[in-house]
């Protein structure tokens, strides 16, 4: 993102994005060893992949290996992860190494509301940035109509008789929108007589946070998406018993639907990288990462595949390696993504982030903020895998706050190098790569979860409260406990667990910065998300839609007469 | 529709189209005269026109004849308007003209709520019906974000301080969604607090009926359609001022949204005749047809553009020829579609239509039946306009009641023939295509609008309600009273008008048949469309979101393993 990296000297990103030649999509498919009948162009310089391409590649199996990025607790603008996962997949190609980088769709709610697109930045940006920051290929859309849908048959099964009996004060499905806006956060519908009713109460979470989104990311091909759909709790009988979508008769419509959008899309990173920017969910109430089929094209069709997850590790990382990577997809080595910013609030203890301040040189915060990667680059190395710390270099960074985490991690054998990956692009970011396939060649990654399916609901979320987040313990609520009892019932208790929880600290916690010690998770509640596949245990208030500011970016967006848009970064 | 035509020799709407030899998309675009380079691809079989093809038609200029095919006052189940209007194009193919049809976007909604697609049927359809059916380009998509932008940057201007001091119980601009649901009509949003408030009334539309539909399809480019935008009427402020999207700052973003949306979709029908398909606004509240750009990059590039309006000639005709021929495209002829079916309805006097009643063979009631296709022709002669009557012949039909029909056309003189182009493709509308080239070849079409654009409001209204209607009179509500004061106050006067009435009637009471005599038109309230560029009357309640049946169409809609499509028709 634009406002990850600041840089005076770097042209602006719809500057830098509005320069670069791109090359048509068969050319960028052909490093792949995709020819024109695998693709389905959406112009110039997009393409989903064919159905056939897609199926074949878990067939095919893996050929390259898989880099996830992540990276320390982060400021609220972040740490530049997609810029460097970016930057990376474009170090890699320039050591002539066949490669490709998966990243998510961004949502255009977010692109409307907070300045700054989501396809990385500078010269470690995926193109074409409107489209992409737009509609793109209308994978979002599709969730969005699928997901209403769903709602609708939902409200015209009860309106028509309720033959299941569906307790209107349980229905868990709210709607869904790709806005930033706080006025459908809380909603009555079904007003206006009985001709429209019942009414009850309801609201409206971004497209996103949808778990149809986590289900498309998840989902291993067609026949696994339309099962996943199916199995979607939406409500609960008045027995108390789950309502699915295969109950309310929705799962074939939806998954028509969704038919398009499970299939990749193929883009470019500036630098001529094949790029697949595919699904987007939240890294809290879901896992947040793009999507499974993404990785696996790209691990059948490429050397190396880069992808990333959201925010720290413990959010995105701790859900990709205890969730995705059990269907498949588990990494080679790992980035951590640290910046001098980021770290200097942790050394500062400061909460909220006060971004003038942090600009201030200031080497010893720095090195006071160091226990925070430190216990992010622990965590992963607990997971079994090889880590490279990379520092996402901004200009105003000194040589001296730099050197006190490239120095620390030597003095801990963490290897380490800057990326300039914003400013120089793939030329920035070549020691990296050379870092990242020293670590994949050593070969020493063997992937150990944080917990195995069959532990206890408990002991799975205990398990990431202790080891990830370095919790004491865990309490929950009276409310979990009686959902914890409900979900055993129901034969939910062997999926993996999704805990929701602040990304600004270790601890559910935002204003407690570095490693927080001496505390305990607390557990409010928790629900499944049967389609998805995992049990989202909520530690805080979640907020699934957010709000517009007083001055949203969308007051700068426009379009020229011939067609340009302005704004968008 | 595939309803209009339940034919038990044909094969389903949907077996036709999976068997169907698809060209690709350069090649349709190629019959008129469009490279490679003219259009931007979604696949193989469809394509978005390029920006500088839709800018040069206008300069180009006509080429071609514009015929436009309206229908006598319908059934609900549709008299084959589009069946007959894709037939006909096939059918001036056939006798080697250059020939494109443009029809409306069908909408999700009614795709899951009522059996049906919305492209043609039988041999007459356009194609891929899959794709066309469910997402298409995206336009609606767009349309339904950009909708929503506005609510909620609206919405975020009352919550951070409501600069512009707009009265919360006059916010005129509900959201969208492409979905038919009857629990969104009516609802409360901005609930739970300060912090997602204020709370008050609103509710949603389906996008179809979105202002920003009618924007879509009325603007000549896009610096018209951002002129447009901005000219909505979103609120009044405290003082009864009108509150524009200009005046909220959403122009540029809204804009910025449907730039691509704007550029007309080409696609093809199962005989290879390039079709537009683009816009679908409503035809009460809106003017129901197609974009203009589409007709102008038709007429452009071809020696026939085959179009079609909603409902019967005093909805969708009426609102072409007052408000988008005011616009440059204006019909060299006008195809009045009728069935049998329809006609029997009039004749029986039957309210609601009972299809089982209207198989069976009556020509007496046939014969009864005929004033309200006269009527029509009436209508459209009125309008200088040549008139030919095109028979959608049904299976079931007896010679005996097309000749009905056919004879007493001839005895007024009215080109009239049969269609069957649902079971036989454009080889079933060569004579209906002859008869209508005859009468383009004329050259005698002279329109003549109902009303000029300084006639006063009432003026306009009343011409519409007794010339075009039949009625003896109109009568304002005091609502409408004061709304016909606000509008000339605010200089909304010089507007044509958009008359919201039943389509099942030529009155404003749906139960009347035929052609009713004695009656009053009332209008209860008036409002501006003003980015639309129309003063919306209305006469009876309207429905602007739809509901889902008891069992809707999306019940039987499934996607197999090979991600085939099944159900859609």
């Amino acid at each position: 993102m634009s406002h990850t990296s600041p840089e005076p000297e770097t042209p602006s990103d719809e500057t830098i994005a509005r320069e670069a030649t791109l090359e048509d999509v068969e050319t960028v498919a052909a490093r792949l060893g995709l020819g024109p009948d695998d693709i389905e162009r959406y112009g110039s310089h997009k393409a989903k992949l064919r159905q056939d391409v897609v199926d074949a590649a878990r067939e095919r199996g893996r050929r390259g290996s898989l880099v996830l990025v992540t990276g320390i607790t982060p400021t609220p603008k972040g740490e530049g992860k997609t810029v460097t996962s970016v930057g990376l997949a474009q170090g890699l190609s320039r050591l002539g190494e066949d490669v490709a980088v998966a990243v998510r769709e961004p949502s255009l709610g977010p692109v409307f509301g907070i300045k700054g697109g989501a396809a990385g930045g500078g010269y470690s940006q995926v193109l074409p940035m409107e489209d992409i920051n737009l509609h793109f290929t209308g994978d979002i859309h599709a969730l969005t109509a699928a997901h209403n849908l769903v709602s609708a048959m939902l409200d015209a099964h009860i309106h028509h008789g309720n033959e299941l009996d569906i307790d209107v004060d349980h229905v868990s499905w709210r709607r869904s929108l790709d806005v930033n806006d706080r006025a459908l956060r809380e909603t009555v519908v079904g007003l206006g007589g009985s001709a429209n009713g019942p009414p009850r109460e309801d609201g409206f979470m971004i497209t996103a946070a949808s778990e149809l989104m986590a289900v498309l990311c998840l989902a291993t091909d067609l026949p696994d998406l339309r099962r996943r759909v199916g199995r979607i709790v939406v409500a609960a009988d008045r027995d108390g018993a789950p309502v699915t979508v295969d109950d309310i008769g929705a799962t074939g419509a939806v998954s028509a639907l969704l038919r398009d959008a499970l299939r990749p899309n193929l883009v470019q990173t500036i630098e001529g990288v094949p790029a697949f920017v595919h699904g987007g969910p939240f890294a809290n109430i879901a896992h947040g990462t793009n999507t499974l089929v993404a990785d696996e094209v790209g691990l059948a069709h490429a050397d190396y595949l880069v992808t990333e997850a959201g925010f720290g590790s413990d959010l995105g990382a701790e859900k990709f390696l205890d969730i995705v990577s059990r269907q498949g997809a588990s990494p080679e080595a790992v980035v951590v993504v640290a910046t001098v910013r980021g770290l200097k609030r942790h050394g500062l203890d400061m909460w909220p982030a006060d971004f003038d301040a942090l600009a201030v040189p200031d080497p010893e915060a720095v090195r006071d903020g160091l226990p925070n990667l430190f216990h992010h680059v622990d965590v992963l190395r607990d997971f079994g895998l090889p880590v490279v710390v990379a520092i996402n270099r901004f200009p105003g960074d000194t040589d001296a706050e730099v050197d006190a985490i490239l120095d620390a991690c030597s003095n801990r054998e963490i290897p380490a190098t800057i990326s300039t990956a914003h400013a120089d692009g793939g030329a920035g970011a070549e020691e990296l790569a050379t870092l990242v396939r020293e670590q994949v060649e050593s070969g020493r990654a063997a992937l150990r979860p944080m917990y195995e399916l069959d532990d206890s609901l408990r002991q799975k979320i205990s398990a990431v409260a202790t080891r990830v987040y370095g919790a004491n313990d865990v309490t929950f609520s009276k409310q979990a406990e009686k959902d914890l009892e409900r979900l055993t019932e129901n034969g939910f208790d062997s999926l993996p667990v999704c805990l929701s929880k602040t990304p600004y600290s270790l601890s559910d916690d935002a204003s407690k910065t570095g490693v927080p010690t001496d505390w305990t998770l607390h557990v409010r509640e928790l629900y499944p998300a049967a389609g998805a596949g995992f049990i989202v245990a909520l530690t805080g208030d979640v907020l699934t839609m957010p709000g517009l500011p007083a001055r949203p970016a969308a007051l700068d967006i426009d379009v020229d007469d011939d067609g340009e848009i302005h704004g968008l970064f």
